[in-house]
């Protein structure tokens, strides 16, 4: 179990350092109204992208979760052991808190790197209301993080069923990452994984850190909602 | 049948959510002139991978039409039968309108969020003339929305032709549809998808819905000639 | 044969309207200084997608080359046989003017759209000094056009070999011509195809036209280098 | 071995070439803050595609590394022999100083290039402190290039395991280097790979030369590293 265990820490630190790492070091570079810098389509392509290659990378070892959400939706649909969970939910938060440890020190490297906890998305943290990118309310943080952890769960259920086309699996989740983050990261600049929102929020404190129940809760009963719909989608005895 | 048409249904509430939802939340991000915002290689890139994500998860269900359009053309090229045609189209058509509802939602979370609907591509709607993002005439979008799901048609009979490269297809198609929203949102906001029209449409009114009936017949002919094309260069027989 | 050979038109004319099209109608949308237009990122992806796409439809069928300096190239590889390289090259530049025509029309519904001979790159037109964007030289264009495009075709001869992984080819093939358009936009707006140059030149006239040799000269000299060399680099009797 | 040397040499070509290339001549088209250009994002693509399709054709023969970091790494992780490790270091670099040589003469193709070797990133050079982009530090960049190398030479043992999907290690590996792009360009203009920070100081001189040093001996590191981590997870009798 040692092996999945570190997997897990070493795709979800990826997750962490490739996504959060963009939006801090890259999205803005050169400074606001600068087109050099990678925007919002390179964070999403980032984030994306961590997942695309550490699941070809990792899959074959952990299942290539690299997120408590996707843990939980895959245990409620009955694709992953109970015994597993809370072991592979604690991996990933230690890889998330680690890799937003490396890209802390990389981000001082900067003379004038500062950190503004009451800025909304600072340190790449998730947030709603004043803490939210594009000042959305808690309803919307709420009905966005749900329905997307949800469809993300039912195309990791869908991609990686039997039926599927085997091997393409890395390929459609990852590129789902890319697509959740291309609509929501002005909503709550998009969790749908609590690993991935603790990791940053516990350097940030703040709004940030008293948020984060937020990014725990919804994201999984998305989870959960995606792998009971998964579940029955893939299920031939369905009607 | 009843599996089936529930992929269909969320296949195309993904399509719709994924797509129109990177235009109206993200694409302007930060205001007009912010690069950070997504623009239209964003909402192009957000299209076509809610067909390659939904058609890895839902393809092997239900075809992973997500489009009235797609489904018309395949009817016409020997590969859908003419009983499902209309639940098909009935199902797509009702999982863009639930999109198109959380979408409403989600976007009126941000206190100043207002949708005029004399503005072209309000809340994500097509049309042509003063409806059209860049200003083109009905001619030309007739042109464009004609060619383009004939050729979106053609790549979707080649790609799962039993002679194409097995498992690829979910990609092509969907890249497919990226490569269609580089080329016509300026001309359209790009349909080729009846559904797609519809459920944003529902929600704009006005010129929006008065041009609806263009996005039906135009991406349906579009369809049917691709689908006979396609089957005439799939046939062995064919010198 | 003939199915082979409406199987380049229709690749062909995909490739240029694709492609082309994407720089025409959508590139600089908004205004030059607005970040919603897809820009050079957009293009380079928009020409690439049409390769993987149409490849993965048409491959198949006809192998898949839309571009004549591919045909020559493949044909000194020692993969194509000589009696189908003058039809394929026809088959192309029709396909190639036949979009060219239908864009002409799609743009022209623009009620402002005007095409100047005289400005570098109109109507997505290739050349060089004074027809190159960015103003490079002829030598420059030269050695851009040659080692483009015989990497292009040592790319093709190495995806496609027998040792190389199944069905992956279009996809690879696809994105080399987007990486080329990458790096090579600003110097000859990038052909490493004549067909492709051909068909916008005869629309527009001018300096595109007159310089059109140049571009069916190297770039076909380039295929057929990187045919000689995937050809040696292929042969497992090479030590 | 002749023809794995010379795909290692073509493979480092390319990939200096499409990447270097890709920021030498088109990052910034249209002068700073001109949207057309592909920035940040087009420059990681570029890299990632060169490695996506160089690896695709030319990995069945010699395995597609293009960086001594990467031989580094698999030698550590006993996926490649020791005799053959100066040798392909030797290939990788000729053919990366072969590329920043054609590159130089298209980009002298235009009047107004100039190089100023005090610029930090001038012709796509690697650096730190004065000669980081982004203005990071010495230390930020040792720990950015060790552990996204590190990670690079993870995600190609796991990718390329037997266990793994087969062929999708290509896409995935050269997505790896996009992402690492998209994270550390602002820090070092992203090495992780001595070869290509090789071919460009060359022909640079001054600071690009004297900081060299460093990104020969921090991504090999790097890469040694990542080779022993990823040997620990591909196997099977880890528990």
């Amino acid at each position: 179990m040692l092996r999945k265990l570190v997997a897990e820490t070493i795709g979800t630190f990826w997750l962490v350092l490739g996504g959060c790492g963009s939006a801090v070091l890259a999205a803005n570079f050169g400074g606001d109204g600068n087109p050099l810098g990678i925007g919002l389509v390179g964070v999403s392509l980032a984030f994306g992208l961590t997942v695309v290659t550490g699941a070809y990378a990792l899959g074959h070892i952990s299942g290539g979760h690299f997120n408590p959400a996707v843990s939980a939706g895959l245990w409620a649909g009955g694709r992953f052991p109970t015994t597993l969970l809370l072991p592979y939910i604690l991996a990933q938060t230690i890889g998330a808190i680690l890799a937003a440890a490396v890209l802390w020190h990389i981000a001082h490297g900067r003379a004038d790197f500062v950190v503004d906890a009451s800025t909304a998305g600072a340190f790449a943290t998730n947030g709603f209301d004043a803490m939210s990118p594009g000042g959305f309310s808690m309803n919307a943080a709420f009905l966005s993080e749900l329905v997307l952890t949800a469809m993300f769960v039912i195309v990791i259920m869908g991609a990686t069923h039997p039926s599927a086309p085997a091997g393409m699996a890395p390929l459609a989740i990852g590129l789902a990452l890319t697509l959740i983050h291309l609509v929501s990261i002005p909503v709550t600049n998009t969790s749908v994984n609590p690993a991935r929102s603790t990791g940053v929020a516990i350097f940030v404190g703040g709004a940030a850190l008293s948020q984060l129940w937020f990014f725990w809760v919804v994201p999984i009963v998305g989870g959960l909602l995606g792998g009971v719909v998964g579940r029955w989608l893939g299920n031939p005895r369905t009607n």
